[in-house]
């Protein structure tokens, strides 16, 4: 068996559980509309990291590639994205909930209470989720990143200086990123004063267009 | 509960498994491609039945409503296509393999070998199948038709013609729609003929694409 | 022809036109991409306005419904995200390059330099664009909004809101509206300052992604 | 610059089209089907050719790269499906009342009235479309077929063996794909018999899922 085709038979489980788990947590969202309830989740997405990005990621780890199924916990990752920093909590008891039915919680990171040093924001849930594929029965590792959208914004724009410079970010650059960490948190609470009068309204309004 | 929102809880969950199972059973043929081997899927598709269908197979069939969710089988409904008649079978023994692990496999229907009166051909496997939604956990039946592209195409014909005439299709147009039954059957037993070298091409195919 | 056709051949150039732009924007995004250049587009979406909200701003604003393919410039609407405020100015100069061609821009209003009273902010482009439909030729309007990422979060929000209270805001809540818009200035200013590393850095980013 | 940015620079404006045309041709349908209108299209598909599979062609036609523009037609391809013979012909008048519009029809071949020698049955059209992208504005080819289920199910097994047999299929798979040709053609004949119901039918089938 050839190197393409070794990454092709690694890989091909976890596209798949990207995919279903992509269905699912959009879904929930769909089904709060339908039943005219405020829904916790904004939007989802999922990617599968790239190769380029899993082997630099085991070097800089040292995980030898034979243990990267049980060790590199982010091949398969779904960002799940909420209006509130209430909301976060909430899609936090959802996963909790399913855990022993579809997934199995693993354990959890709050980068929220506690921020990396970066300024980085977000609550981590890794998963095991077994799926079925041409090639048989694999358990998976996911990771679940949970974020506001001006998280997410500040992480995006985060992760590509930290690609520029190799994460070595000159000082300069990491100074002005806490800056806009801190104008990022700062939208996050300004947002928060007025969630509850927001959560209703979306209600109503939920209500009204299905009319 | 108002009457729209009772059938919307009821039809989350068969929305759901249909969204998952359209995923499960396209992620094959992708996951052939991928390894350069044959599918015997060559698409998927899914619906969930629409309510005024419902209702009319219920009273036709004295189904009480309290009794749908464990008598209509086909309110998620799964359709998978294949090339030749010989894939069919290879599908459904793939559908077997899987049995008590994602979903299970309750009874089989082959209506290949014996063909409805009408000229009708599928192959039909019934399933329960576990879902996770907002509104918790459940399990679902659902239908898996498995058939050719030229099986369908009589299908999808015979099907409009039942929904015109009420199921009381005139004698006249019976007569040509099982004409074109034998047509269809014709049809897939050339291309029977000729599917050994068909799959090795497509194979090369693929193999050739991927470079 | 009843009403609700009536109202189905108003819409369906809309919907067409929707489409088509929604094609034509997303794709200047991967056209970058593609390119390895930065594109000043983060992403593209659309919607038709709903009937409900059609008759209640025209009859807020007076329109006759004889009049509305005239005088309601929004009924198809195009929302174009940027990551940082320069690009939004960027992407204008290409939308102006390409009046005359497959579209028409009829006027410019400038909400980023000018904000409405409420702290709203956006630039919005009307355009007139030909559309082919199985009912025949038509010429529609359309408005392109383009926003930065912290804007858009910002006008979703007061949408909820001003649909909530008809448009009357209680004052207390305005007041919070107008502090998170200055929040939500302060984020987009912040990332402006890192913005020239940022898009050097997603350039490279896509170099490395490409090989 | 390199030979990738070449071949993706020369591609960008037939992706392009190939996105703008499908979502044309989708459009009809629905709007047919939204009006209650029986639909001559059944569903539509696009592909922009492979480069492996354009350098192979210029070179068995003798094409200079230089001149692939103007010689090859194919390049940017949609298939349009129908369900019944009839059908082909109504889309072909479709599509000669909008040329001068949106694109130009250049030229046709009725491979239905005029069969190849294999059996190849599809009626072509060539177009020419204007589209606008990042790189500026160009007019490109397009090759537009239309065809039956029947007829494409065929097609789609002979390209297969034509790629596997590169052009020289052995005289008895000549010969069985002669067979299945005129099997494809008795069902079309068959189901053109009882096209009229179905017609009658399917709209009465719109009409009340509309409902």
């Amino acid at each position: 068996m050839n190197v393409i085709k070794e990454w092709k038979t690694l890989l091909i489980p976890y596209e798949q559980a990207v995919e279903e788990l992509k269905v699912k947590f959009k879904a929930i969202r769909n089904q709060y509309r339908e039943l005219n309830e405020y829904s916790p989740i904004e939007f989802a997405m999922g990617r599968v990291k790239k190769i380029s990005s899993i082997i630099e990621k085991a070097e800089r780890r040292s995980i030898p590639m034979e243990q990267l199924e049980e060790q590199m916990e982010d091949i398969a990752g779904i960002r799940i994205m909420c209006q509130f920093v209430d909301d976060i909590y909430e899609v936090v008891n959802l996963i909790r909930e399913r855990s022993g039915k579809d997934f199995t919680v693993l354990y959890e990171k709050d980068y929220i209470k506690n921020p990396k040093d970066s300024g980085y924001k977000s609550y981590h849930i890794i998963i095991k989720y077994p799926v079925q594929t041409a090639l048989g029965t694999k358990e998976i590792l996911a990771e679940l990143q949970i974020r506001t959208l001006a998280m997410n914004f500040w992480a995006t724009i985060e992760h590509s200086l930290n690609y520029k410079y190799k994460s070595h970010i000159p000082d300069g650059i990491i100074e002005r990123l806490k800056n806009s960490a801190i104008a990022a948190t700062r939208l996050d609470e300004e947002m928060m004063e007025i969630s509850r009068e927001v959560v209703n309204a979306q209600l109503m309004f939920e209500e009204k267009s299905n009319t």
